[in-house]
């Protein structure tokens, strides 16, 4: 009988559980070794991240939950972007999240289908509050939590993990990402880092049944406050076994058919999926991205009469409807995550925006009866960022585009410029365009700042 | 392209998503509808679980918990059980839950292996400081609670389900049953219970690589303020999803290969899972529990010296291996899960107490040899309360038991005055005599309560 906690391969000399590699790893990265490039993708992470937490703190989703939050949490001084109202440590990271991932406008790591930005930016954030923290620090803690949260990630939902695709991946990782950025931020030492590791391992949960309703927003947040209290709790020397990664009934045993830590560590701070990581350019369902692209491009090139227009073909990857197959949504959250909407919207309106996840254009009659022509298909042939839409029209004539790598994926990502682009639309929502833009320059120079709770401060509504 | 969210069996006229008739039952039982044995066994569940919060009350694991917590949780004025401090309605529901698991001497659904009292109680008690509860109430609310996660635990870890015992069951059922009783005692309406359970249930999770560690009681814990703050949002109205259960990528589909909810539907308000629920005489993994019966009886027949033992031999049920695998524990806490050092201990002092599972017993010379002499087997034609123990004497003699029913299993229940006992012993730790005789009176009559809450400040620690 094996008396080992680590017996995940079943046979030969165990190696140590993975929760050791990653502490190491999370305990003796410096800023200074990090490459250029690294720096700079965690910058524009930020700064996506900052404008969809601003724009989405004046949700109904994030309203509601802040009037819930009264009846348990406690006073705090913890101040929320966007928001006036001050919270504890532990629900100021709930609603920074909450209020990025309202409008599904937050990063992709696409592999993974993970949105790793959210919950450990809003867990560094509060912790900044609690401790003095620079910029430096701050973004150092988001690349260390960023990275060990898509390598979770690629071992549990990676090309051959076979996953179900139900679970909700940025609830899976994003809390241990979250436990140690906020960890490294605590100064936990190396027997601390692995409980907090463990803590949120534990605590990996979210189902993408969640979608459609208020609560797909929740699941990242509670990830963001799920790794957070690892820490606290690690700091205070409450004990987490350290295989519950890795070892024996741990995370990847229970989630996985074919466990394997192999892409946690392979590389680990010498490659980075932080790299991989991607900006949406339309507030939806990522995997309906390459479908819109075609669509828009289709309908400003034909100065398109929906009217006028008998079938529509959509070819795609087989995640964008595992995901996202609700035909005629009747609310603005179930929209979110409707591949027939937003390609029957973008035909229409020949945008595809904020306004056009709204209620009054999901309502709108010609989006709708678009929608019945719309005809999908899942095609084994398209990457994730690809698709294939053909419109037929009355008069016989068709229109087709194939979109080889959608706007806003890696082989064609958002500039700069388009980032704060979208930072000052989302940051417009609830500031005056004066701060928005001050708020942008301090995201860009984030690195700069010798207290990162100054930035908080400069973020919180009026 | 199927359209609904509640295609789980991928065809035919779909029936409503489960939370619906779960919010139905929830909604309309009524106490005076109970069967008497209903009444009598939760009021004997929370006599066991009462008896465990308070001896817990006083560990290392809540003291640290305690601390931890200082640093995000708010200012609030909830009393937990044993303890003088006041908490927040979500950690006061934490803290409850953890001390009643910190012992592992909670009670337990056999064929499912949930500790099923802890999350609902410590969430119903949580409620009856925020809102006025009657005894009946919360026994209502008990008997409703435990019922739900009991049916949610039978369909994903019963007998076909077929579901990696890594997860620990009470982490995934538990929120959802708590989510239910602090919904009815917060009034909600149907809609709202329906988003209640899918609350609680996108947040399932928990991981047996906790064993051996304090997080082995975190897990239920958490559960706990999971369903607690599931209702309160819920009441708030932050919706969820009616098919979070089971409907597509739901918690059925994402933890069971042969996801089916026909154990939580049938017999529903007729038969009761509650009956089902055993409690401990010991203070460790129940599937450890029918080898300890086996060795006590072998060790009061036979005047043992431990020296003069040259083997053991355990014959137990799969998961006995499978939980409680380890050898040479070298914590208390990892001992709570190890079949042989409580198969040790109880041969070599007789007993299996409070006292057996601390460090100094832990590390007693002569239980660690004997351990060492332990060899233990899974027999598939063991139930999970069944064992069998051969002790071969260096004389050559051998002496066998085998325990068709262990002590505290259905067969063979706790008696009130057995429960009365335990509760005594247990609340001993951190009350007088005087206190804990008044105390258990009030919890077996915890059905002519007016307000609940006043039994909490009983049990408050000085």
């Amino acid at each position: 009988m094996d008396n080992s906690d680590t017996n995940q391969s079943g046979g030969g000399a165990a190696a140590p559980p993975v929760t050791h590699a990653l502490a190491e790893y999370a305990l003796t990265t410096a800023w200074a070794d990090l490459p250029e490039r690294v720096r700079t993708e965690a910058t524009r992470a930020f700064v996506n991240w900052s404008g969809c937490a601003l724009g989405g703190s004046n949700t109904d989703t994030v309203g509601t939950a802040v009037r819930a939050f009264a009846e348990f949490a406690g006073s705090g001084t913890v101040p929320v972007l966007g928001r006036h109202e001050r919270f504890d440590a532990a629900h100021a990271a709930v609603l920074n999240c909450l209020s990025s991932a309202a409008h599904t406008f937050d990063d992709t790591h696409l592999k993974t289908i993970t949105h790793p930005t959210g919950p450990v930016a809003a867990a560094v954030l509060a912790v900044a509050h609690a401790r003095r923290v620079s910029g430096v620090q701050a973004l150092l803690a988001l690349v260390v939590g960023m990275e060990i949260e898509c390598r979770i990630s690629s071992a549990v939902f990676g090309e051959h993990a076979g996953t179900d695709m139900g679970w909700y991946a940025t609830g899976i990782s994003g809390g241990i990402g979250a436990a140690a950025a906020a960890g490294i931020l605590l100064g936990l030492n190396r027997s601390q880092m692995i409980s907090a590791l463990g803590l949120a391992a534990t605590q990996a949960c979210g189902l993408r049944a969640t979608h459609g309703s208020m609560a797909i927003a929740l699941v990242p947040a509670l990830a963001s406050r799920n790794g957070l209290t690892a820490a606290f709790m690690a700091a205070a020397d409450f004990t987490c076994s350290d295989h519950a990664i890795d070892g024996r009934n741990g995370l990847l045993q229970v989630l996985s058919p074919a466990p394997s830590s192999a892409a946690i560590y392979q590389g680990l701070g010498v490659e980075f999926e932080l790299l991989q990581n991607t900006y949406k350019p339309y507030p939806c369902g990522i995997v309906i991205h390459p479908a819109i692209d075609a669509c828009l491009e289709i309908a400003a090139s034909a100065s398109l009469d929906p009217r006028a227009i008998e079938r529509v073909d959509l070819l795609v990857h087989a995640d964008a409807l595992k995901l996202c197959w609700r035909k005629l949504p009747d609310s603005a959250l179930q929209a979110q995550v409707s591949l027939f909407h937003w390609a029957a919207a973008a035909l229409v309106c020949g945008r595809a925006g904020l306004d056009h996840g709204e209620l009054a254009c999901v309502r709108d009659p010609r989006i709708r009866a678009l929608q019945a022509e719309i005809h999908a298909l899942a095609d084994p042939s398209m990457g994730s960022d690809q698709a294939k839409v053909s419109v037929r029209f009355k008069d016989g004539s068709v229109r087709s585009v194939q979109v080889a790598h959608a706007t806003g994926s890696i082989d064609r990502p958002m500039t700069d410029a388009q980032l704060t682009d979208k930072f000052l639309l989302l940051a417009g929502r609830v500031l005056d365009q004066r701060r928005a833009t001050d708020l942008a320059e301090a995201c860009w120079n984030l690195h700069r700042l010798a207290d990162v709770d100054s930035f908080v401060h400069l973020a919180v509504g009026l």
